[in-house]
């Protein structure tokens, strides 16, 4: 236990907000202990290419509060290449790195497993998305931020909606869940939220009738805006789409938003912040008794270990009691004015 | 002087943060001097359907921080009809209505002159657009606002945009000009600033090549992000044609956000609950002592007064040495790098 | 089951932001569930005053993104004798209430509690508080968003801070609990955090001497600012005290901010809105099944039910998990640098 | 004209936000020209202590958004002496700078002069300041984010003020000047706003007098809150004075807020980053051809030069006009109701 490591550590995958948080903590506490913490730049392309560096703890200074991620971030196709991973565990072996320590998503965690297979330095994953798709984890690092980001957003877009008693439709991010869909439809009162919990794409042409009839229903009894949250790559041609839809269709004047990056940038909340220092310093105490093969997440309020094997193979879902909450009582509700 | 006037109020055209600050000033000032205020709801229509309501103080309450219209906005083609505007006149006669104030853009302005030419009570409006088009004025009630949001949302997009070294574009509202776009650009340290102010349409060809060029020799030289500022309306199909176009002909991968109707709504920054409460006084002073047929505007910030028929010739442009310095010190220096 | 109920809510205490969303949630499931929902103003002093109204369907749009508590809160010290029990009972009684719901902290719960004893209604409480100090609930409506607000104002002094290299001492809301001070100081990098997880004031000698050894040495070796985050009522007089005592005992420049009741009032942030809306439909339909005196809250993300009595016996500690990183990890590495 | 000049900046007094955005411009326009840009540390310290480094582009890349200021800076006692002047003009010296660019307040342009006297470089001011109480400018590079700062912290303060019914005193920042006071007051509907504009020390008696008798009026007559509004250094004994003297003689319960040094930092909004973008671009231009002892300021929107002289000699005073209307309409209007 008393060996001086070396761990290095990388960000892949979409960057999230709180990537910074954790690459603080974790060079906190390898100083704590006396190890060396090597930053790896790009993604896996620092790992294949050599694009490395120490990180000193003055590099750390000021960063708990900045979004993005120091290290930067990268897709790094090679690594699914038998030649890439090699490339990337000659650097590991050449540099006599002990530990490799990766904050990203599934795809992230994926690339990590095929380095592990031929590499016997230990790994650990941290679960950095704005996603939240993570199973293993009831939050990722980032998500917290971008939910809230995106009912900044919507609350300005609710602003002028209810100027013009107009109706909206957003289209989140949340790649194939609707972790942020949902939460942020919850959090910003949408009339509709139509995500991966209630809706399939074979279903759009009753929901669009669905839907026009609840517009003209609520238009009719009350002035109003009308919001649609969408989550994104579900409704056929987007929110656009949709939008067009219900002015050719139905006549109905709607206005459509992608809120798109902004979701993924800004300044980390407290919640992602805390969660990412956690996290950072579990890695490295982690490391120090010899684990490895684990994604560190945090369920019920506590840190706890997953076999990154296991956090890979499905995706979460969304709370079944907010589910049942929004489409039986506040959906209802709504559309019993 | 000391007649018991009879003031009303409607917003018109896209809403703006601080048309409630305005409206708040013009009801404490009709308070202050013992006058009537009358809200008039969703724009021009209020007038033609006699959806009006005397406006109380308390109404006005904490509204200050509101973005959005409390009297709701509406496009309102009626008004352009005969018919239209003699339903309009009918109301403001049979209300006993003393004074019109309309807060709105220019196309507000030319549906308040159409109304003056046939009624004889006093008119007045403040500008409220967050286009910051309106000539006469250096600044409309709603712009500074907006260019914040829309500078906030892109410090969002840097830090993406920074984690992988990446070309974003970013298309901004400001309808026909370039004032959102250029001060956004320059407030965000955009590597270009595609606006009314520097770019034709028929140099898209042009452009496009030497945006490549340019993207081309940044990324060699250094790890860094390149963001693009586009103002809506004007690249031929936008900022997603745009990212399109580099993808296809140049191989350079860049994202498109538009930020849309973000920029519209959100609780008004300081400059413009101030403008908005020194015009909306204003305004009822200037009704006070007998004027009409004018608009209200700062100008090297003191309020003026400008011939309404004056204000919707021309666009305002936006400040040539602002240009100057962005095209000639600061895009330069960017270039050389 | 089948009854229409009457449910009468209140919001009493300190308010905190949340509050409003909650109100909104119980106005929507009444109204699915057809019941009668009752607006009682002012904390409980409107039970005792009768000041009361029926909260309709309009009465909670857009509310849910608005701080503070369109019921009013207001201690109530008359609930303390009999006779104000007596006479919010009476109240109860004469407006024929069938369940009382109340968000608030373990000073409102008592008084429920002492209405409970001698009418026969249905009780449920809410926590509302952004102290975090509620027993039997992870997280209280408001929690999130205080210490959000917390982190956005210590971000921004941090800027100052580092500019000068200089000391600041931040004193944080919390009541007798350091949910708000410890989170706050892990989230904004903190160099030193004084809560009551760490410190007691028959220490502050000691706590003193060891604070100025560790800015000498900081300071010392590094261009820095040095941020201490001090829960309230701990400190013998205070962050103003303790800013004196570090100038005249060891001549050690540093600047105090009191951050004050910034951090009860804010557009709630997601988690609050959620939450509160979960807790909001929660207790009605906890109200429609017959339960009563328990309080509604939130346990490894599940809502769970507790007795009201329960709450009020302790208050919650914060994560040992995290005060033992802070004390043993990240304050170590710092003193270590 | 042609000449390869060296040009020093530092930045001095009270940190502002907006400081790096003129940083930033003095360096590109630096580079664009060829010129050398030396960056001097912790103000005027740097030039004592020969505390300099090259600024190179890449320092200055993403701080356009940033509050504080990448050079530090530092109060500077050792300037006011003979020999502290003499061993900064030393350095300048032997590190042969041709032209030095202050960014700071009225002290800082002081010592600029003390050097000017006796060294044979260009010297030019930049204000920055968040109190905009430099003459010859219409604002200064910090206030407009300073204001905006204190208005998003008030706007919570009013949820919580609203909540209650209750009196809050919140204490502003402005030195001795009360822009940051009155401007913030208007902006946030304050009930009233004790500044040095409309209240002198004397008139303290009477003044409390007559505030109590309006608050006893107000919350007779209507629920609700009631803001007071206190330039600091102003009012004896500060605001929590003032809140002690309304509960003792007046027996009105009120809460004091000191808001503090978080009106110093954040990210600059759009206003102080362009008008610093401007200024630093036109300061190296106005270095280039040849003038000196000159602060660049903007009135009417536009750049002007002011000799340095004149900027200390008075202190800008608040637009008369908006102090007219929150005198005669606004602070009336209230007191009417």
């Amino acid at each position: 236990m008393n060996k001086k490591l070396k761990i290095a550590i990388l960000t892949s995958g979409g960057d999230a907000p709180g990537m910074n948080a954790a690459i603080r903590a974790i060079v906190l506490a390898c100083n704590r202990y006396n190890y060396d913490c090597i930053g790896v730049y790009h993604g896996y392309n620092g790992l294949i290419n050599a694009d490395i560096a120490k990180l000193k703890i003055e590099a750390v200074n000021n960063i708990i509060q900045q979004g993005g991620t120091l290290l930067k971030s990268a897709r790094c196709p090679e690594l699914r290449t038998k030649t890439g991973v090699q490339q990337a565990i000659n650097t590991l072996i050449k540099e006599q790195i002990d530990a490799l320590i990766v904050i990203g998503g599934d795809g992230s965690f994926t690339g990590l497993l095929a380095i592990a297979e031929q590499w016997r330095g230990q790994v650990i994953g941290l679960p950095g998305t704005i996603d939240n798709d993570l199973d293993g984890t009831d939050y990722t690092i980032g998500f917290a931020t971008a939910i809230n980001t995106a009912i900044e957003a919507i609350d300005k877009i609710r602003d002028t909606a209810n100027a013009f008693d107009r109706v909206f439709i957003v289209e989140l991010m949340g790649r194939n869940s609707g972790h942020i869909a949902f939460n942020v439809g919850v959090a910003c009162a949408a009339e509709q939220i139509i995500s991966f919990e209630n809706f399939h794409p074979s279903q759009a042409e009753d929901k669009l009738a669905e839907l026009a009839e609840e517009i003209y229903a609520e238009q009719k009894s009350k002035d109003n805006s009308y919001l649609v949250v969408l989550a994104e790559n579900l409704w056929p041609g987007g929110a656009m789409h949709l939008a067009e839809q219900l002015k050719e269709q139905f006549n109905i004047d709607c206005a459509a938003c992608v809120l798109g990056h902004i979701q993924r940038g800004g300044s980390p909340v407290a919640k992602d912040r805390i969660l990412a220092t956690k996290l950072g310093v579990g890695a490295v105490q982690a490391i120090k008794v010899g684990k490895s093969l684990l994604m560190l997440g945090e369920r019920d309020n506590e840190i706890v270990e997953v076999a990154l094997s296991e956090t890979i193979k499905h995706s979460k879902t969304v709370n079944e009691n907010l589910v049942a909450a929004q489409q039986n009582i506040l959906a209802l509700t709504a559309r019993s004015n």
